[in-house]
């Protein structure tokens, strides 16, 4: 009997047209691929089939959400099919009797969020490309977002997943329910696998009623040490604001290159903090935060209209595309350090670019210790890139001795996979490694992803 | 060569003697056991030392920690040695610039608790039996308590673990960031494993500022639904309370009778409530949930002292040892409905107890949709035993037809364990059991819990 193709299995879904697959064949990160072909299912039973034939002829397959990703995780590696689920994108209930959204992974966050506010609610994480990307994806990565620092990261919200499994079976893990320990946490083993041990078809995500008011600071600075030391007394504080951005000089000049947003110039830092809760607690706490602000030498001011809230929030999430613009390449990094350590690895990222005459642009969820740091460079200059690599390689040593982790939202992908032996140890690998087969003994499921 | 014996290996720390058995034989459940032999080592070294010992004789071992679990999750089976973590008990730093407590797993809850209490802090996680219960342990069940309504249950404030593996070798998972994605979440895996998976020897746990003031309030209720109509009207509310506690009648009169708190014994059910925040913010949510409590029928009390407050939730938890005092046998459940669905469980609760001519008392986390079910009976009276068991069967039925689950914290140990089929599917218990295969090969580690 002949080998079937995928096209004999969903005729209707696949796209083998050299065009089509080219659209499938990158993400935000430098790296690319061209997949053999690209499927896109609509329904949980059309992913089981395309897994049950990948296992059958043991054909690699990519899950692939909307391609945001920073790290190549949905980039298909040679001769694979893209599972694309940007078909299965409805909202499938909204419970706010039980405060769950039950939706499809190929729904984009930005959608869910529109939704959400219709109805006073909102789901907190909101990484920096949710007008784009899938909460699928979102899931898979373990996505975090500004909002971290106060409510978490996504796995702090799904509570419940369908996942189909690389032989096509299908399981349930969780559900509506915001506790349970019956068996092992299969749920949040599955959030931030990157695709590697199932194909995610639906999701329980917990959802929250929108604070009744936001109170948004910008507040900038003559020296990065002075906002960095800002974050430490604000991270002490008593008050939890619910974002606590720092944009360093290189970010700010890159994004008003990019577009004219009135951020100030000149200033060597910026932070962007907001706060909220009730009406009755959110303009002290904002004073409070005010006033740290000031006293260590910071100059804050208020986004006193949603306008002007917008403004500066559309500023932040220009800021990777803007770094795009000012270097042919950038090598996108996110590292974490424990809060308390931000003014050092800031220092440290400092010292490198100077000692290295390389531009590094650092912005990022300060509050969180978590930095995304950008070394510009040029592929084809490769004196120059060689040094931008040796540097990565050094910020990582210098995030690992201060205690802290090489990936805090972007996942291992292929970017990072020749890395991650810095940070686990042999056995940990070999665990991780193990679990991989269980889910996955024949290897098919995003084959090249995470693992050396 | 002979066989080597645990004596051998860790001779100061090893208890034989029938009396010292007898003290590590039995938890807060029916279960019990009696151990070949205790050991009690002092560092993770020595945990070390005991796990290869274990991996190389296949002698099964049993970690424990203060065994106030529900569920047999510490209790020995044949022939096994339980290995103590209670020598294990420092608080290894509490730091306060990262907001992480670093603490050996024999640390008592409370005890933590009363040192970050110090510092202005505290950590969210509060099982009733705190005064007693470890940090290990809590761990391991991945335990919630009254708080996890607004914060949350165990698992999301574990940051980071280091664990002995069944052969001997010692892992380290996670560690000061809030944030981390590089490779598999085993820090989760670990959560919850009940001690099948590997002996957690220091955890990395999240922290938090304590918040400025705290409203406590007693409401009781002339019937059972009225209070938990308000627990639906509270839920979907934008306040979200940092307690939201039921007792039904047979609770409060148990207590009652175990010591005079001073609750209300004519009433039908009383909600125990407690709001935190900023004291700008508080008395105003205080009031709205008051009158919600009002509007549903509730008799609002506040608790205006420390005293008082402290008399309430001595009251609360000394519910489950009243318990005990009532009837020979109680069989203690720990289920979860979606929060929407507590009304319909507490009416088929209600309908069971009366078919079944069985005291049912019912108590718990009501705002999480988690129910501490408790069926009086007696061992020793087979006909009732009988029924009760098949109470039992039929709360979990209705439970799961409702979209819940039959463990919110107790976890499963071996209690349960002849259950799990009931919620999981043969797949989902497949990949769990393969997962415990790849922790623990030969399984020597807490052998006989979880799976059927």
């Amino acid at each position: 009997m002949a080998k079937k193709k995928i096209e004999d299995i969903l005729p209707h879904r696949v796209l083998t047209d050299k065009e089509d697959l080219f659209c499938y064949g990158f993400d935000a990160s430098s790296t690319e691929g061209i997949p053999s072909a690209v499927v896109k299912p609509i329904n949980t039973q059309e992913v089981a089939e395309v897994a049950a034939f990948a296992n059958e002829y043991e054909t690699p397959i990519v899950p692939r959400g909307a391609g945001t990703g920073m790290t190549g995780g949905a980039v298909p590696m040679e001769d694979v099919i893209v599972l694309s689920l940007e078909g299965m994108n409805r909202i499938l209930e909204i419970d706010t009797q039980n405060m769950v959204a039950v939706v499809e992974p190929g729904v984009i966050n930005g959608h869910l969020q529109e939704k959400l506010e219709e109805k006073g609610l909102f789901y907190p994480p909101d990484p920096a490309s949710l007008k784009f990307c899938t909460l699928g994806g979102n899931v898979a990565e373990n996505a975090g977002g500004p909002r971290a620092i106060k409510y978490g990261v996504t796995k702090d919200y799904v509570l419940g997943l369908e996942t189909v499994l690389p032989d096509g079976r299908v399981i349930m893990t969780g559900g509506k329910t915001y506790k349970g320990v019956v068996g092992y946490d299969l749920t949040r083993l599955l959030v931030g696998s990157e695709g590697t041990l199932g194909i995610i078809t639906k999701m329980f995500l917990k959802i929250l009623p929108m604070p009744e008011e936001v109170v948004t600071l910008l507040c900038t600075y003559d020296s990065l040490d002075a906002a960095a030391r800002t974050v430490s007394a604000i991270t002490t504080s008593p008050i939890i604001p619910r974002t606590l951005e720092i944009m360093d000089r290189e970010s700010i000049i890159a994004v008003e290159k990019y577009k004219n947003f009135g951020l100030p110039q000149d200033a060597e830092a910026l932070l962007l903090i907001e706060v909220d809760g009730s009406h009755a607690s959110v303009s002290i706490d904002a004073e409070k935060i005010a006033s740290i602000c000031t006293s260590n030498k910071g100059n804050v001011s208020i986004a006193d209209d949603t306008y002007a809230k917008q403004r500066l929030w559309d500023a932040r999430r220009a800021i990777s595309p803007a770094l795009y613009k000012i270097s042919p390449t950038k090598i996108n990094e996110d590292i974490v350090v424990p809060r308390s350590r931000v003014a050092d690895i800031l220092k440290t990222l400092r010292d490198i670019a100077e000692r290295s005459n390389l531009t590094i642009a650092n912005f990022g969820h300060a509050g969180d210790g978590n930095i995304h740091v950008n070394v510009m460079t040029d592929k084809n200059n490769p004196e120059k890139h060689k040094k931008a690599v040796s540097a990565i390689k050094e910020i990582f040593e210098a995030t690992l001795k201060l205690g802290g982790t090489i990936s805090g939202e972007h996942g291992v992908g292929i970017t990072k996979k020749q890395y991650i032996d810095m940070e686990l140890s042999d056995t940990n690998i070999e665990l991780m490694k193990a679990i991989k087969r269980v889910f996955d003994p024949k290897g098919i499921l995003n084959p090249g992803k995470i693992f050396p």
